[in-house]
């Protein structure tokens, strides 16, 4: 059985019931579609676009196999000849997109499909499955590394994460935002993030006792030794560990870091670090988790908990605090007509847009204009071309070079967006030529 | 490419450290886990178990592939006499579980794995990474259901659930907890849940008008049609469609719902009710969608809104309220001596356990009893035996048979329960069995 993240079937049996009727009409002339979010929550003052590789995956990939074809013919909806062009059906168009890592507003294209009418249509569903949940995840990471400063920072919400695939895909937009590396095994090997790993309370509970785990551990693990520390009594397990700890180095084991998962974290880590130090043992660092997030990052780091690093799970890889976005695929230009959808609280700016960014003399962004695509503004264009006739006009980028880009682009942010409280908007003007053009829609309705 | 969802990999990166020491020290005595949910969120007076059997299928193919080990490998973390024991490494355990649709309460075990305790430690991530996702959504699912009656479900949800695989595993869970069906294709075909679907706006604004959408549409699914009547003008469409739908009735093809996705859906339901109603087309349904919910369902209805169905997604896939639950799979014995860990908050009842569940004379749930397994009380035994030596000891359950069994179950909620609002907790008594365990094992320490 094919992998379900590739399947052509997953998707809105809508599209598929719109798919029949285009096809009976011959509707396949060029339609062009636009992903954005329509508001950003009142908890981002802004969004970090991502699943851009993903989604040109998907698009070059795009097939119905015979299982499909056949399940669906079973269903007695479809009439034999949809089914046989449904069965050579592939994507041929054209993408135009954002960067991965580009800070994004809300109204701005994160992705545009030029294609025939069916084809563009037929993907929406797997497209903004793609987009919505990365960029979500990566927003909401890049916040985290925000209130993190400098340090370290994995992913460890692999076991929360909702299946299997966001699994991966948080491992890999955190990571694109500024994350130092993950928990999640699988996305070492398919996406080259460095892993981290240390042990669970469940190993210190198999062994006679904490201190015969930490040893057995050390011994096994020379190189990269991370000891759980708060199983029974944190404070107890830092004073025990201190002999063990000068023993081990003196073979040349040193151990790096302890990890505390559980109770008053700040209070704990003060404690643990004079425990520490006053044994001689300022090198090993101290590694905090449980139910973090960039508030409780923020809050730790304000009392001056001395914390060198964090694994940053649930909160992040669902986005707790905001676990959707109000994102859309939307049609707006077909056979050569711009379209606009006006229903209350969701219409929609019109035709092919393009987004131009300025910045001050620092580097800093200070402004955005949304407009029409053939418009021309001051400032640097955002959307790229990255894909015609269905194909990929260059390899994906490594990750770490959008790793790289994101973190820059943060630097760049104003610094009132680089902030965990809500924050006034960024400007994002909307220039003459597209309010013209939705006039001009309106006027004709058909719209 | 293997599916990601079945590989050995998914898993998070401790456990692979864990098991080079275990491995190391021969440390493969028998040892048992348990999943189970440490609190109910506020807005939940029960869950509902789900996810049981993507999680036997996961443990029944739990295996390395050459590809993985390679990997592994490169890392040069890891002997080489582990990587071998790692190819060879297969579940053959035993599972005990309560069936799926059973309505859970805190601390109770949804789970039990007795295994070598290497091999209960590595599927950790993965079963909770299924099990918690599924729970989480049934039990969300379960509220929508009791707030709308008998009232049609669909679940909308797979363009924002947080990638594919929480698209598939969110329309299982709804479907299991009551739900009559999906958009998802997909999930007809893999799960055979029947699949809904009707048309987009951008259907409607592909088309010159809104009446030739319609009419297209209707002709090529003269058995199911949808309108969806909200792109421009709510009841300007409704109007319009009187005519149309009355001409097509004559042709042998009837209409069978109209659909509003946008603006007050109470209002809108009630004028489009009257006008279909006016121009003598009272077999049209009504069916809403658009950022639904429980709350929302229960708001529309009792503003006596005249919905025969909805269409509910994001909110509910990604459960948006409560994204996440505070779960656990953790060590309750080893080596024949029970286990506990005493971490601030994160404090669990030892031991293999097993939950009584007690009813009235009229079929309603009146109070649990959580005991030690070789204890016996009154009521009903929920755990059962579901796997032994690494094979099921059954074939999967329908899912229609398992969405029976939970729209039963919900019936035998107590009535205070049923509500939306935060309830009384249910009874979940501790037996003293349980609690005389639990002082052994702390007297003892080690624990």
């Amino acid at each position: 059985m094919r992998d379900i993240g590739t399947s052509a079937l997953l998707t809105d049996f809508y599209q598929l019931t719109m798919l029949a009727a285009y096809h009976e009409r011959g509707m396949t002339q060029e339609a062009v579609f636009e992903f954005f979010v329509r508001r950003l929550p009142d908890n981002r003052n802004f969004l970090i676009a991502a699943g851009l590789e993903q989604a040109l995956d998907f698009l070059e990939r795009f097939a119905f196999d015979a299982e499909e074809l056949d399940w669906l013919a079973g269903l007695g909806r479809f009439r034999p000849d949809f089914l046989d062009w449904l069965a050579a059906l592939r994507f041929t168009g054209t993408v135009e997109a954002l960067p991965e890592g580009t800070p994004v507003f809300a109204d701005e294209p994160l992705l545009r499909v030029v294609a025939p009418l069916p084809q563009a249509q037929v993907v929406e569903t797997r497209l903004i499955n793609l987009l919505h949940y990365q960029t979500l995840v990566a927003s909401k990471a890049a916040r985290v590394r925000l209130a993190a400063g400098d340090r370290l920072l994995v992913d460890f919400g692999l076991r929360r994460a909702h299946g299997a695939e966001a699994g991966m895909l948080s491992a890999r937009a955190s990571y694109l935002a500024g994350f130092d590396g993950t928990a999640n095994t699988l996305a070492g090997l398919r996406y080259g993030i460095p892993v981290y790993g240390t042990m669970a309370h469940s190993f210190i509970q198999a062994h006679e006792s904490e201190l015969a785990a930490f040893e057995h551990f050390a011994r096994v693990h020379p190189q990269a030794t991370t000891w759980l520390i708060d199983t029974y009594d944190t404070e107890v397990a830092a004073q025990a560990l201190v002999p063990l700890a000068r023993r081990l180095a003196q073979e040349g084991i040193a151990v790096r870091a302890v990890r505390i998962d559980s109770g008053d974290l700040a209070a704990h880590a003060c404690r643990v670090r004079a425990i520490l130090d006053a044994g001689g043992l300022t090198g090993i660092m101290i590694f905090a988790s449980g139910n973090l997030d960039e508030y409780a990052v923020a809050r730790l780091l304000s009392e001056r908990a001395p914390i060198d690093g964090f694994g940053v799970g649930t909160r992040m890889n669902v986005s707790a605090d905001q676990p959707h976005l109000d994102c859309a695929y939307k049609l707006m230009e077909y056979a050569g007509r711009p379209r606009r959808k006006r229903s209350e609280g969701k219409a929609t700016w019109p035709g092919r847009k393009q987004v131009y960014r300025r910045y001050d003399v620092n580097g800093r962004m200070r402004g955005d204009v949304l407009t029409v695509q053939d418009d021309t503004q001051e400032g640097e264009a955002l959307l790229q071309p990255v894909m015609r006739d269905g194909r990929r006009l260059a390899p994906a980028p490594p990750l770490a070079e959008l790793r790289q880009r994101t973190l820059a682009a943060l630097e760049a942010l104003p610094a009132h967006l680089r902030t965990l409280d809500p924050a006034p908007p960024y400007a994002v003007e909307i220039a003459p030529a597209l309010r013209r053009l939705a006039a001009e829609v309106d006027a004709g309705r058909g719209g």
